[in-house]
Parts: structure tokens; sequence; C-alpha cells
């Protein structure tokens, strides 16, 4: 048997283990207790509002994926048309994984709630084990929506290194493109679902009705919970199953052009996805990893849960490059190794950099509490200033890691770098999602009026989330910058372009244009927030004055109202921008050239990732210097540098649950636009 | 006589001209009359305070100087040791020319407020002409280094294209190093200061001690005052200064790698100085059409001054290209008048562009207005989404600049439009100006005590120079792209790298690199601003704390430790950003090399400008939508939605007047940098 198809029966066998998993996880949340009628029932709205969103979500992903699907089906020529099927199967993988995530996670949250009367230990384990559901099910479904698409390949083309190159991955490129559509829809649609909700119960509830954060009367709440599901389980989830397969994919594509016997090439071609297969065990070995004794803290936890999977997963790949590669000529194995190994440690550090910047009780957060004392104006400066500091370090690490791991294999070890960030991605993406299913589970606490302990447990499981959330969101943004960079090296050998020179008008031209575009995508749904959130506020404001019964309890709020409006202005809000990630490489390519639009993907990545880390971490820093004032620091909750901080918090909000981290599927949705395309604009420029 | 040594002589005799003008209009300006004494009392400590700002900058100055000229001095080899002697009459001639415009806006300052009484004409006459000697001092000196240092070129070296190419223009760009070296003093210092000066005297004597804008018992209220001479008068004009030097000088080094005979390029190599000499009258004759009559706005006028030399300067312009370069064979005459054209028609669409995001009640500005009745924070999410937004259309524009005036006249084209852009700068620089002197002239107005109707006239024309101010700024920045761009061209001309390969990881990691500098150099902006408004704020206390008659008006504050306070946080604020944009073109090109360089230089250019439109004009839209609420709109002064939008205006201040700004100069001296040390890496490389 050749290297491929044994390379593709392992694939399968990692995508079952990961489903089997998930499977086996799932039901085990599922029989974990939940019995407070009151929990149950305030569960349930959560769990229906998240449904409720992802079905009218996925009404209008179908049209737009049929719309696309006939468009690579009749605008390719020849094999290329298959495109289309694989587009599919991208966007259901993707779709599918977020369904699951959520469902597992409207589920984990009430019966966290319902643990946290048992003790810190018992809820962890409820919470982070909703997590690693989603994790494992990006993963699991990610592989086997790659092994689905190679087999049918192999079946139909054959399985030569010619047939890779030539039609199979330009095909399989369809995939990555299925999966950011869905990104696009999910992240973007997600992030201004729950700021909209967010910002509105806050203004009409707190301020306006002076009633307390996460209150059953306040008809907004749900929606606000149902955010915290949407934009953080299912928005994160696609957009990590998005720089997952786009690196896999990036990667195979500049294995082909390795210097090398067929053989070997063939090898470096495969060989991201036993890398990635080697990740799915390794991340499995770190969530069991993953056990609280009493004193510990969640954190540390957690912490084992990762490095533990990271340093597993740098003997796994050791071994593969060693057994697997080893013997090559051009990139030696052991070069191999140490450029997944570099990714690893980047991802690391700036994950480290962002809690620094963002994490409670550290000198630049602490600079903003003292700033919160002087008012509002100097809160924002010194929060922005902050913000636009932290970009600098994480840009070094990730400047470094693109030279040394060219520097050990080309630009192939680029690529196994982009990979090697994500290898652990299953137990990565279980600690992001665990956070906001604490999160959840606190606001149930609060909704359902438990006693005041079982709120602090869940307080101090949240407080971990937030931690991890700014770890998560860095780890999201480096690995979408170097996945764009691996897709935009694949495009230029896909396009056929040899030379893309700076000195050309067209490509510093592009460069501009690329370095605004993630400014007015951030403008764009930075006011889809805040019409959406005015929205939010008329409807409150409206169930309270015509059914005066709510505050009084003597009336049910009408909580599906609040979820309907986030709904209609998440899929509202999300349609120009995607309009203009879609069509800005089609219309640059078309127009101006493959050279050109080779500069607007570097221009749109670089102007892109250094916005998206300001954004996230002044929200972040913000959040946090809010936090810590509520809990003593400066003058207190109450105070007048509260109040400064909270408006800080709440311009944070968008900056680093909205608009940040939809610029990283801006970047990556470009960069896979321009690599699927390219067959195209080869044709249509004659190259 | 050849073409350059006739050019010599015209360009003496526009420097002559300009001079002259501006030696007529200060002599007119000083026999003004100011004779109240309480305003030439208070303006005496203004124009005291301005001085001893600029004496201690100038303190700074030399040493940095004189340090930097020797290491040009050995660190270059043979003739290009001369670098050192243009560098040193580069920072002389932008130092002196900001000398000359603050002498004579503080004394105009007081006339205007003088000739205020008897009206709006008189007193626009006073501030305008005030403006106009900083517009003619910059052009008239800038022309004055170019003649002196060109005649000992030709004196010395000879006159022939060859030299021209090989020994006069590589010494000549260290001239504009000098200016580059002197805005970036000027411009950062100038913009801390001011904004130091501005929100502490806000803060303790507006919100703590209940006392009025402008009132003469704030200690800080003389800084503030100085601060708008330092920031807008000699900020600006340094600014603006470095770009007109860069671009003419980009401008002659790409016409010497035009295709055609020696005679013609030689001309092409003279003619931006001839067309920078037609300039000037053009600007001269615009000045003369700024005359307002009963009933008529100081807006039309001021408009009629800048399109009327426009179009003066088109005529101009068409003559030139006819005359002098009719005949040439690889560049049309024709094509070049229209490359002209294409620069200032960019530029007044830029600046029409600006007036429209930060007007007053224009669209975005009146969705800020009504954003501001939902408190703070929505005010802030509101004006940063228009900031964002308004970066979209100028970016477009000058993409369009390049790529037409590139399909017009090549490399050589696109300099010329840079040039075209600011041709007319004599009578730009003057309604820039113009601002500040009226600024000044309310501030005198309120401090002396002057009757109402004397206020309302100063505050129309000031009014109008915000108004300007925006649109200056918009110049300022499209400028800037155009002429780093133009130094990038001339620096891989210079460096001998004939193709910066974007498929080079160390190229895309340079344009990262570059992309994350504008945000780490605008924190430390942020920051020093933030820093020294705190001592600021600090100062006043204790001089109202130890000095209880300041209030009652038994005792005069201490005007000068204030202006030293800002002073003082200016010179120490800038050291570390200016450290950063001297010293990252010189490691990045010796340890990364020319091309990672190159790299860097498009990422910061990118990146840099962006950033800056987003910044300046995020800072315009929430200053005006604050002047709109002092006059009436939504719920008036005093109101919540004012109390929100000061919050909008107090951020913005930083960003438009400090951070915003001091990216042009990052990006124009991180280029002139690298066009300096280029032949050094040539030679370090082996290229």
């Amino acid at each position: 048997m050749d290297a491929f198809s044994s390379t593709l029966l392992i694939v399968a066998g990692g995508s079952l283990l990961a489903l089997g998993y998930a499977a086996m996880k799932t039901r085990w949340i599922f029989r974990q207790a939940a019995d407070n009628p009151k929990l149950v029932k305030i569960g349930g709205f959560v769990a229906e509002g998240a449904m409720a969103f992802l079905t009218r979500e996925y009404k209008v992903l179908i049209p737009f994926v049929l719309v696309v699907a006939a468009f690579l089906a009749v605008a390719n020529q020849g094999v290329l048309r298959w495109q289309a099927f694989a587009f599919v199967v991208g966007a259901a993988a993707s779709a599918l994984a977020g369904f699951i995530g959520m469902k597992v996670a409207t589920a984990a949250n009430t019966r966290t709630t319902h643990a946290a009367q048992g003790g810190l230990i018992p809820a962890l384990k409820v919470a982070f084990t909703g997590g690693s559901v989603m994790g494992m099910s990006v993963v699991g479904l990610s592989m086997l929506g790659f092994c689905i698409l190679f087999f049918l390949g192999r079946q139909f083309f054959g399985s030569s290194l010619e047939v890779l190159d030539g039609q199979i991955l330009p095909v399989v490129t369809g995939f990555s493109l299925g999966a950011s559509s869905m990104a696009l829809f999910a992240r973007v649609g997600g992030g201004i679902f729950t700021k909209a909700a967010d910002v509105g119960a806050d203004l009409v509830g707190k301020v306006e009705a002076g009633i307390p954060e996460d209150d059953h009367r306040n008809p907004a709440t749900i929606a606000d919970n149902v955010g915290d599901n949407v934009g953080d389980v299912a928005g994160m989830g696609a957009d990590l199953f998005e720089s997952y397969v786009g690196s896999i994919i990036g990667a195979m594509v500049l294995g082909v052009s390795v210097v090398g016997s067929d053989a070997f090439r063939l090898r470096l071609v495969v060989f991201p996805l036993l890398l990635a297969v080697a990740g799915i065990v390794a991340a499995m070995i770190g969530v069991a990893f993953v056990r609280v004794k009493e004193g510990q803290s969640p954190q540390s936890a957690l912490n084992k849960g990762t490095f533990g999977a990271a340093a597993v997963a740098a003997l796994f790949s050791f071994l593969l490059c060693h057994f697997f590669l080893g013997g090559g000529k051009a990139v030696s194995s052991l070069s191999v190794f140490f450029a997944s190994v570099l990714g690893m440690v980047a991802g690391t550090l700036i994950g480290m950099i962002t809690e620094y910047y963002t994490g409670t009780d550290t000198k630049p957060v602490n600079k903003i509490v003292s700033a919160c004392e002087t008012g509002a104006a100097t809160t924002l400066i010194t929060g922005m200033g902050v913000g636009m500091a932290s970009a600098f370090i994480p840009i070094v690490i990730i400047v470094a890691a693109i030279l040394s791991s060219f520097a050990l294999a080309g630009l192939y070890g680029i690529a196994i770098a982009a990979l090697g960030m994500l290898m652990t991605l299953g137990v990565q993406l279980a600690v992001d999602a665990y956070g906001p299913i604490a999160d959840n589970a606190g606001g149930l606490a609060e909704m359902a009026e438990f006693p005041p302990e079982v709120r602090d447990i869940t307080d101090e499981l949240d407080a971990v989330g937030n931690t991890t959330a700014a770890i998560g969101k860095g780890f999201a943004i480096g690995s979408a910058a170097l996945t764009a960079i691996i897709l935009f090296t694949a495009f230029q050998q896909q396009v056929g372009v040899g030379i893309i020179n700076l000195m050309d008008p067209k490509v510093v031209s592009g460069v501009l244009l690329g370095a605004v575009l993630p400014y007015l995508f951030s403008s764009m749904a930075m006011n889809a927030v805040g019409e959406a959130a005015f929205a939010m506020i008329k409807e409150v404001r409206r169930q309270f004055r015509e059914k005066p019964g709510i505050l009084k309890e003597t009336e049910e709020p009408d909580y599906k109202k609040c979820v309907d409006i986030s709904t209609a202005a998440a899929l509202k809000g999300m349609i120009i921008p995607g309009v203009v990630a879609v069509l800005t490489p089609v219309l640059v390519g078309f127009i101006g050239g493959p050279t050109m639009l080779a500069g607007t993907l570097i221009g749109v990545t670089a102007s892109g990732v250094v916005l998206a880390i300001f954004m996230s971490n002044a929200g972040g820093a913000w959040d946090n210097a809010k936090k810590m004032i509520e809990g003593g620091a400066s003058q207190g909750k109450g105070s007048e540098a509260h109040k400064a901080a909270v408006v800080g918090d709440t311009v944070g909000d968008p900056f680093k649950d909205t608009a940040g981290p939809s610029l990283n599927i801006l970047l990556k949705l470009m960069a896979i636009i321009s690599l699927v395309i390219a067959p195209m604009l080869k044709n249509y420029w004659g190259l």
C-alpha cells in the first residue's frame, strides 16, 4: 500500500477516535443531573434560543452555500468542478461541529450549575467535559471531511503525487473554503449577536431598571446567555476549524514543491495529516490530565491539560519525523520536527503575552485601574495605549517563527509551524469552550435563584474562563496569521506568478488597499452591534412598559422576542462585511490582477493581525480592570472609578468579542478565496 | 548655460520671492496695533512660553544633529560624507522656518484679538496674514536650502546628469533627513506638549475648580495656548516642510531613471524644482485671493485662496510641461502635467472626504451626536466606527492616484503627483496656521476679559479653523503616504536590489513588523500625553492649594512652571519613539537585509497611513460633535449628552493632535533614513 492510502486509514482512525470520544463524553454530560425545576426551565430557554439562532443561521447559510457551490461548478473547468462538492462538505462539517458543540454546551451549563452545589471539583469536571466535546468534534469532523474527500479523490483520480498535486489538492481547497464561509457566519454573526444582547441587557437592566445582571426579570438576559454560546462556543469553534483545515491543506500544497524524490515528496504531502492525527491523540491525553485536587486552582488544572498535551504532541512529532520522514534529503526530518515545536512554542508565548496584557493584577491592567480614578476619558486613553503596545511582542514572535521555520525547512517549515500551533487543538478548544459554559452556569445560578455559595463557585470557574478566553483569542489570531500566510504562499504557487515585486506600484497599491479593509470591516461590525443593541433596548423598554407585571414577577417576560432581535440583527449585520470579504479578492484579482491581489492579501494580513490583537487585548484589559475594581481594587464597586471602568468595558466588548475576532475570519477567508480562484485567474490572465 | 544652472537661478529667485513676501508680511503684522495692556501682558506670556519651548527644544536638537552629522561623516565614504553638511542645513532650515512661524504667530494672535474689536474682516486679515508668513517661510527656506546645496554641488562636482545622479542627489538626501529629524522633534514633541497642557488645564480648571476654559486664573492656560502654536504652527509646518522636501528629492532621484536622452533626463531631474517655484508664485496669487466681503463667510474666503492657487498652479504646470519638457519621448509632457493635476485633485478630494467625516452637521458627526444621548460608551464606539470607516475612501483615492500617475508617466509620474499635492503648500500652510492663531486670539480675548462681542468674532474664526485643521491633516497624511512611497522607490533604486519579492518570507516578515510599529509609536505618544497631563494636574492643584489668592485674583499664578512641565514632558516623551523610528530601519537593514527593510517600509506606510486617518478623523469628529452639542444640538451644553461628548473629545485629543500626526513623521522618517543608509547597505551586503 502506498503512503497516501495508508495515511487515509490512519486519518479515518483518528477521526473515529475523536468522534467516539466526543460521543462518549456527550452521553456522560446528558446523564448528569440537573433537577431544580427553575434551573431546568431557564436552561431550556437558553438551549432553545441557541437552537433558534442556529436554525435561522443555517437557513441563510444553505442558499448561500448552494449559490457558491453552483458558482464553483460553473466557473471552474474539468476536475476542478468537484471543488463545489468539497465546499459543501466543508461547510457541512463545520456547521455540524458547531451544532454538536452548542447542543452539548447548552446541556452542560445547567449541569455545571447543579454540580456546583457539590463544590468546585465536580463543577469544573462537568464544564470542562462539555468543552472537550466541542474540541473533539471540531478535530474529528475535520479529519472525517478530509478522509471522505481524499478517499473519493483516490478512487476517482488515483493516488500518485502528480494526481494529488494537480487534481486532488486543488479540489480539496474547496473544503477549506466551505469551512471559511461557515466561520464567517458563525464568528461575525455570533459576535454581533452576543454583544447586541449583552450591551442591550446591561444598559436597560442594570442602568435603567436597576435590577442586577442576569436577573430573570430582564427579557434580554436569556439572549445574553445564548450569546455566550453563539459567540464563544460556535464562533470560536468555527474560527479554529477553519485555521486547522486551512493550515493542513496549505502545508500539503507546499509539500509538493519541496525538492526531492517523488516518494519523499509524497510523504511530505501526507505528513500534515499524520501530524494532525498524532495531535488528536495528544489532545486526548491532555484532556485526561485535567484533574483538580482539593485546594488546587482550576487554572493550574487547565494548564496541566494544555501543557501536558503539548509535551506529548512534541514527542509524537519527533517520532513521526524520525520514522516517517527520516532519510529525506532536501528537508531533514529533524528540521521539520523543530518547525512543529516552534509553532507550539510561538502559540504558547503569544498566549502568555496576552495574559500579561489582559490578566488580573498585571502591570498594564493596574495602570488602567489607576486611570479609572481620573474618569472615563483617561480610562479609554490608557486602555487603548495598552492594547496598542500589546501588539508588538506577538508580532515579533510571529516574525521570529516565520523566519526560523523558513530557515529550518523552507516554506514547508512555515506551514508545519502553523500546524504545530494547532496540533493540540482538541484540548485548546476544550479549554476555550469551558469558559462560556462556566459563565452560563453562573448566569443560570443567578436566574434560578440558587444560594450565593453556588454563585461563588461558578464565579471562580468564570474568572479562570476569562483568562483562558483571552489566551484563546491570542492563539486564534496567531494561527490565523500563519494560516493566512501559508494560504497566500499556496495561492502564489497555484496562480503561476513567479515573482511579486514590491517595486510594482500595483503590488504596493494592493498592500495599501488590503491594509484599510480590516478597518472597514471592524467599523461595519461595530455599527451592527450598535444598531442591534439599540433595537434590543427599545424592545426591553417596550416589555417593561406594556407588561408592568414583569418587574413585580407576576408576568413572564418574552425572552424569545429578544433572541429574535439579536438573531435578526446578527444575520443582517454580517451580510455587508461578508460581501466585502468575498468580493474583494475576486474584484482585485480579475481587475487588478494576481500581483495586486497578492499585495492585498499581505496588506490585509499584516494590518488585520495587528488591529485584531490591539482590539482583543484592549477589550480584555478593560474587562479585567473593571473586574478588579468590582473585587475591591481602587475605589471599589459603585464608585466613580467603577463607572469609568464600566465605560471602558462596554467599549471593549465589541472590540474583543465582535470586531477583533471577526478579523481572523476576514484574512483567512480572503486568502482561501484567492487560493480557490487561483486556477481561474491563471486562465484569465494567461499565466 | 545648462538646464541645471538656469534652474538654480530660478530656484534662487523663487526662494527670495517667498522669503521677501514673508518679510514684508511680518513687518505688516508687527505694525498692527495691540494696545490693551492686559492683552499685551498675557500675549507676552504666550510668546515667551513658545520661545522657551523652542529654545529648550533646540538645545536638545543641536547635540542630536551633531551626533547624527558626525555619524554620517564617519559611516559614509567619499563624496557621501557631505551628507553630514546637507543634513545640518536641512535641520537648520526647518528649525528656522518653525522659529519664524511661531514668532509671527504669537505676535499675530494679540493683534487678531485687537482687530476683532473692529469686526470680522480686519480680524480675518490679521490672522490669515500671520499664517501666510509660516507658509511662505517654509517654502522659501526649503528652496533656499536646495539652492545652497545644489549650487555648492555644481561648483565642487559639476553639473552633468551623471554627477547629479551619482554624487549630488545622494548627498542632498541628507537635507531631507535633516528636515525629517526636525519634524520628529517638532511634531511628536509639539503634539505631546499641546495635549498635555490642554487635557491638564481642562481637567483641573473646568472640572475641579469650576472656572471657565481659558480663564486667566488657571495656571495651565498659558501652556494650553502655547501648545496651539507649538503643535499646530511649528509641528504642522515641520511636517509639511519634510513632505515638500522629500517629494522634491524623491522626484529628482526618480527622474534620473526614466529612459531617454541625457539632456531630456536632466530636464526631468530639475523639473520638480521648477514646478515648486511655479507653485510658490501660484500660492502668492492664492493668498491675494483671500478677501472677505461684508456678509460672506470666512470659509469661502479661505476656499477662494486654496482653489484659486490650485487653478493657477495647474496652468503653470501645463505651461512648464509644454515648454520645458515638451519633445521628450519616453515620458510625454502632457502625461507629466496630468500627473501633477492628479496629485492636486487627490489632495483636494481627501480634504473633502475628511470634511465630510469630521465637519459640523454631517451625517457621521450627527450619528455621534445621537450616540452621546446614550452615554460615553456609545459615543466612543460610534466615534471609532466613524473614524475607521473614514479611512476607506482616502485610501482608494491614494491607490487610484498611484495607479493612474504610474500609468501616465511611470514611477516619475507618482513622484510628480506627490509634488502636485504639495505644489501650493505656501497657501495651504497659511490656511492651516491661520487656525491656531484664531484659536489663540479667542483665548486671549477671554483671558484679557474683552467684551463677549469680540469673543463671538474670534469664535467664528476659530470654528472655520477647526475645519481647515481637519482638511490640513488629511492633506498632511495623503502627502506623507505618497512621499513615503516615493522615498521607498528611490531607496530601492539606490540600494541596488532589483526585485523585492513578496514570496520571500523575509519581505513578508518585514511587512508584518512594519505594520505593528505605528501602534507601538502611537501607544508611546499617548502614554507620554497621559503622564504629562497627570504632572500638569498635580502642579495646578499645588498652585491652587499653596496660593489660595489665585482663585480670588489677589495672586498671580505661575504660568511659567506649567510651560516648563509641558516642555520637559514633550522633550522626554519623544526620545523613545524617536529612537524607535531612527533605529528600526538601521537594525532591520543591517541584520535582516535590504529586502526585509523594504517590506518594513511598505508595512509601516500602509498600516501607518490607515491608523493615522482613523485617529485624526475620529478625533475631529468627536471634537465637532461636542461643539455641535455646545451649540445647542441634542440636549445642549451641560446635559448628560454633553458630558458624554466631552469624554469623546478628550479621548480624541491625543488621537488627532499627538498620535495621528506623529505617524506621518514615523513613515517618512523611516523611509528617508533607509534612503540615506542605502549606499552603506549596498556596500555592506555587497549588492
